[in-house]
C-alpha cells in the first residue's frame, strides 16, 4: 500500500465539520504524545499522563482542549495515540489542523487508523470491513449486524470451519506423506468434516443477498392505479417510520422518492404515477422510466383499490410477472375499509390505508419478500461485503471439487491443491492472506479519520 | 429560565451529524453515571471508574463506545458526566439518542451544560459567552481574541476595575455613616480611583466596534472601473487567504461574493460592477444595489487603473464622498508595473496586482482603516458581546455622573445611588447579578450540545 506508510505520525479530524459543541482530532504513532505535547500548556502532566486518562489544557493560540492519552497497545489503532477534543469551530478545527501538520503530524489517508489497528494486529480484516459498514449503516437493523461483525462473531465462525479444514487437510498430509496416494485402505478419508464445514461456509455465503441488501439498503416501488392509493400508504410509511434519515422528496417527475425505515430495514421508496392511470396519459418517456424503476426494485407493492370497478386488477399479476420479470411482488388488496366491487383474488394482502388495518401483515410481508428476518430478532450473522462473498463462494467451490474428487478417488496431492484453496480463501476473508492491492481497495474506501 | 431545570440529567449530541469516524454524546447530571451504566457492557468498571478516564464498553444493540468520564466537581459543567463516543454513523447517533431517552436522559436545551458550568461557577458570564463566540468563531483573530475572554482574561479586568469602585463606595458610606453628607473638610472624596476606573472601563467599551467586527466579519467592498483590476485584486485576496471557510460564489449579477481572511480577519469581500464601466451601461436597478451595498460596507476599496488616462479618478475622493458618505474609505493606485498616465493623488496607496507589489501595504492600509491591529499582535482584550458593551456604557455614564456630583459637591446619598448602578452593571456583566430573561437570552442562542 504504497500510501500508508505504518512509521510516521499521522491526523486527522474524526468529526464533521460545521458549527458544534465538540470537534475531535486523533492522532496516532510512536512520538505521537511527545510532539504534541510540545504545543501543550501542561507538557509534563501529558508527558506522564497514564493510558485511558484525560487531561485537559491549552493549545496557544488554538483552542482548549481536552485529551484522551492512549498509550501503546491501547486505544483504536493499537499505535500510541491521542485524540483531542476541541471547540466544534470552525477557526478551531482550521487552526488545530494547521498546528498538528506543524508539529510534523501527516494528514491520515481514509481508513489509515483501521489500517493500523489491522497492521498492529487489534482487529482482523473483516473487524474493519465491519467499522466502515458501520459508518455506512442507515439502518439499526444494519447497524446491528455490523456491530456484530465488529465483535469477532464472523471472524470467530470462519476460524472454526477453517481449523475443521486445516485438520482434515493434515489428515490428509499424513496419508500423503506415507505415499498412500490414494484412499482407501485403513485411513479413511475426512467426508464428514470437510462437508460440514462446506454446508456450514454455503450457508454463510447465502446470506449475502439479504445481508447487502440490508446493508445498502432496499428499493421497494409502488405501482397500481391513480386511485389505488399508493401516495396514502407511501405517506404512511413514512408517518410510521423510525427512520435516521430524514425524507427527502425526489427530483424527476416520474416518481417520488423518500428514504425510511420499514422493520428496521433501510429503504428507498419510490411512489410511482403509476403504469395505467383512469383516464390520463402519461408520455411514453415516464412509462419507459418507471419500468425501468421497477425492474432494478427489490420489491415491487402493487396496490389495487378494491371498491373500485374500474381498477383492472384482473390478471394483475401474470401482466406484472410478463412486463417485470424476476423482481419479487407483493399485490394489495387495498381500501378494505369501503364495500368491495369484487372478491379478493388469491395471494393479495387486505389493507386498508386510511385506518392503517392490515398495515402490519403488509410489513411481515414485506420483511419475508425480502428475504428477511425482522427487527426485532435480527441476530443472526449475515455478511454484506462482496469480498468476503466471493471469497466464501470460492471456498465452497473448491470444497465441492475436494468432496467430488474424493469420492472419484482422485490422487490426493490433487485433492490438497484445491483444499489448500479453500483454505486460502478463508485466509483472504480474515486478512491472515492478502495483497496490499486488496487491502488498498478497502481501506481507500472509508472516511478520513477512520 | 423556565425550560432549563438544573437537577435533572441531560444528554445531547456534541458533534455535527454526518458520516464520520466518530459521534460524541455529552450527559450531565447527578446519577448521570449510574444511569448509563445499566446499559453498559462493562458497568462495574464504569460504576468504579475515576474522574478523568476513558472506559471502553458496548452499549448492547446500539455501538462500541468509550466513555470519558468526570466525577462531580470535574469536567465541563462541574456535575456528575460522560461523554460517550461511538461511531459517527446515522444509525449510531440515532440508536444513541434514543438509549439515552430510555435511561431517562432529558434532551438538553440549547447552551444548557454551558449554563450548568456557569450556575455551578466554574465559569462566569462573559466566560460563557466566551464559549459561543469560540463556537461562531470564523476567523483566528476572533478565535485568538474569544479563547482569551474564555480564559477570563475579560472577568479579571472587570473584578479589577469592581474592587477599585467598590473600596471607592466604601469610603463614600463610612463618610455617609458619619453623616458627613458633605464632601470636602477632612475626608477626600476618591476622585482618583474613580477616574481611573471610568477610564478603563471607557477604553473597554471602545474595543466593542473593532470587536465586533472581528467576531462576525467585516465587509469590503471593491469599485472602481471595469478596466482597473478589482477582479484580479478579489483573487488576489483569495489567493493568500488562509482562511477557514471556502470561497462561495454569491449569486446576484450585480457583485461576486466570498468569505475570506485578511489578515486574521474574517472578511465577507464583494467584487462590484462598479460604479461607471467604460462604454457598458450599467441598468439603474443594478446601480442602486451596488450604492446600498458600499453603504452598508465597513470599508469601500476603491481601484484606479493608473495607466489609463480615461480612468477618471480625478476628485474620485471628493464623487464618493457625496456618494457613500460615512464609510471607512481606502484608494488604490493600481498597475504600478506599467506607465502611469498621471501623477499619483496624494493618500492613494501604490499597488501592483499582476506582481502583488504593494500588497502588504494595502492589507495593512485595510488593517488600520478598520481600526485593528495586525494578526501576530492581537493579544489586546476586545469585547464583542452587545450585552457586555451595553453595561460597560451604562456604567461609564454613571461614573460621569458621579464625577461630574462629586465636583458639584452633591450629596453623599445621591452620589452613592450612582456608584450602586455603576457597580451593579459590572455586575451584570460577570453575571453576579443577572435575570432569568437575560441568561435565557444568552444561552438560547447557543448550538445544542454546547
Amino acid at each position: 500500500m504504497k500510501s500508508y506508510v505504518s512509521d510516521d505520525m499521522i491526523f486527522a479530524l474524526a468529526t464533521c465539520v460545521g458549527k458544534s459543541a465538540l470537534a475531535v482530532f486523533r492522532v496516532s504513532g510512536e512520538g505521537s504524545i511527545a510532539s504534541f505535547a510540545s504545543c501543550f500548556s501542561k507538557p509534563e502532566r501529558l508527558l506522564a499522563a497514564k493510558t485511558n486518562t484525560l487531561v485537559y489544557g491549552t493549545v496557544t493560540g488554538v483552542d482548549d482542549v481536552v485529551v484522551s492519552v492512549y498509550r501503546k497497545g491501547h486505544g483504536y489503532t493499537g499505535e500510541e495515540a491521542l485524540e483531542i477534543s476541541c471547540h466544534g469551530s470552525l477557526a478551531s478545527i482550521s487552526l488545530m489542523n494547521e498546528k498538528l501538520s506543524q508539529l510534523g503530524f501527516r494528514q491520515a489517508e481514509p481508513g489509515e487508523f483501521t489500517f493500523r489497528a489491522f497492521l498492529s494486529g487489534k482487529i482482523d480484516l473483516t473487524q474493519a470491513e465491519a467499522v466502515n459498514e458501520i459508518a455506512r449503516s442507515q439502518s439499526r437493523l444494519s447497524q446491528t449486524l455490523a456491530l456484530e461483525r465488529l465483535g469477532g462473531a464472523l471472524s470467530a465462525r470462519i476460524h472454526r470451519n477453517r481449523d475443521l479444514l486445516a485438520d482434515a487437510m493434515s489428515v490428509i498430509e499424513v496419508q500423503l506423506d506415507y505415499a498412500e496416494d490414494e484412499i482407501g485402505g485403513d485411513t479413511s478419508f475426512p467426508f464428514d468434516e470437510i462437508t460440514d464445514a462446506r454446508d456450514d461456509l454455503a450457508k454463510l455465503a447465502d446470506t449475502f443477498r439479504t445481508g447487502s441488501l440490508i446493508g445498502q439498503g432496499a428499493k421497494i416501488v409502488l405501482a397500481g392505479a391513480a386511485n389505488a392509493g399508493k401516495s396514502s400508504l407511501f405517506n404512511l410509511f413514512l408517518k410510521t417510520d423510525r427512520s435516521i434519515v430524514s425524507a427527502v422528496p425526489g427530483t424527476t417527475r416520474d416518481f417520488i422518492e423518500s428514504n425510511c425505515e420499514i422493520a428496521g430495514i433501510n429503504v428507498r421508496l419510490f411512489d410511482t404515477a403509476g403504469l395505467r392511470t383512469a383516464g390520463e396519459e402519461i408520455e411514453a418517456e415516464g412509462i419507459k422510466r418507471t419500468k425501468a424503476l421497477m425492474r432494478s426494485s427489490d420489491l415491487l407493492l402493487y396496490l389495487v383499490d378494491s371498491s373500485d370497478p374500474e381498477d383492472g386488477y384482473e390478471s394483475i399479476s401474470e401482466r406484472l410477472e410478463k412486463e417485470i420479470p424476476g423482481v419479487e411482488k407483493l399485490f394489495v388488496w387495498n381500501k378494505t375499509d369501503l364495500p368491495s366491487a369484487f372478491e379478493m383474488p388469491e395471494g393479495f394482502i387486505e389493507l386498508s390505508v386510511d385506518s392503517a388495518e392490515g398495515f402490519e401483515a403488509l410489513v411481515s410481508g414485506i420483511v419475508s419478500s425480502l428475504g428477511m428476518v425482522s427487527d426485532s430478532n435480527g441476530c443472526e450473522l449475515l455478511i454484506e461485503s462482496p469480498r468476503q462473498h466471493r471469497s466464501l463462494v470460492e471456498s465452497v467451490r473448491s470444497l465441492d471439487s475436494v468432496l467430488s474428487l474424493a469420492r472419484e478417488e482422485e490422487c490426493l496431492d490433487v485433492i490438497s491443491v484445491e483444499m489448500k484453496e479453500a483454505l486460502d480463501q478463508l485466509g483472504y476473508i480474515c486478512g491472515e492472506l492478502t495483497s496490499d492491492d486488496v487491502l488498498d481497495r478497502i481501506f481507500s474506501s472509508f472516511c478520513v479519520g477512520k
